[in-house]
């Protein structure tokens, strides 16, 4: 049965945000480079997201500036819906990455233009200000976006980075937020790194 | 390796908040009765939770009484942490809801109590209110997560509800709290009721 065919007698602006709620299950179905903490499988979007909202709800007090945490929630259950049109593009593929920034503005106007166009632009404008990483809420939830996939790293013997011949350098990079926003949980991450090339699960 | 393991040179209250973030992890293995909507497979917790956090910043205008966005979704993604513990609750399982209330509080105190002692008692306290279901925040909570499963049985042909010989006054006793809360909702949800005994996905 298509979507379509299962809303009964409702106004409009209810069907377009009950179709968006459908059409975001799909979400279970983008996967994700990391794996889960038990190596079971790949992680998906939707998982992801929801983890790093809660750990948005933790990690508050570790940021240089203050953040609204109510908002940082909502911006991190927001901020990969677009992967449903565009699919995740592994953070440490060079090649995957080029092209990333127009091939996700051209899935945000596919995707948001489902909602009515009053929420489409709340969520859409939540997502710009993610990934624009310029506010302080924006740099606090890609801290957590950075921060939870590290510690699944860390916790599965660097699983991804083997997989992906990640070196140091790149994990620091794609950290200097952290380093920038969060310094003492960049202390943390310091160690680990420093222990992660160790072991050799990490590549200088 | 241990979780106990992979932290280095920190202290004791970041130790515990990423030790609780590592263990969170695991709603991605507490398993629901509802199917994804495309019957892949059951949905886990953590994409439930985050469903219902999305849904929460889509449907706040048919509240009945105002709500605080940024809290429900910090409500939502939190509102089933002690199934780590406890398992899910089939929510039509007479028999298996005997007891729930008590095993659900065992739950919370062995898994908030891995958390420094203010933030344990803040995602409790949230839990907490969810639970009673008392506050609006809460009513809306609340009719979220009852209104996401009710649109998966309604575009998977009922799949849940025949599987637990379900009945239609069964339903809508678990739905009350959309029909006080959110009346137009309701308005929406029983005429896919009605359709749904049509159908024959739901017994009378």
């Amino acid at each position: 049965m298509g979507v379509q065919d299962f809303l009964e007698g409702n106004n409009e602006r209810m069907n377009q945000q009950l179709l968006f709620t459908a059409e975001i299950d799909k979400m279970t179905d983008v996967l994700r480079q990391t794996v889960l903490i038990n190596k079971s499988r790949r992680e998906n979007d939707a998982e992801h997201s929801w983890h790093i909202a809660v750990m948005a709800m933790l990690f508050s007090e570790y940021a240089s500036e203050p953040v609204n945490i109510g908002r940082v929630v909502q911006m991190c259950v927001v901020h990969d819906l677009v992967e449903i049109e565009a699919d995740d593009t592994f953070a440490y593929d060079v090649q995957g990455n080029i092209g990333k920034a127009e091939r996700e503005k051209e899935a945000a106007d596919k995707l948001f233009s489902k909602l009515p166009e009053d929420q489409g632009h709340m969520i859409r404008a939540l997502w710009e200000e993610f990934d624009a990483m310029e506010t302080a809420d924006a740099k606090y939830a890609a801290c957590m976006d950075r921060l939870q996939p590290f510690l699944h790293n860390t916790l599965t013997e660097g699983h991804t980075w083997g997989q992906g011949k990640v070196t140091r350098g790149a994990v620091e990079k794609r950290m200097a937020v952290i380093k920038d926003f969060m310094p003492e949980v960049y202390e943390w991450l310091k160690a680990n790194l420093d222990r992660a090339v160790e072991k050799g699960w990490l590549s200088l």
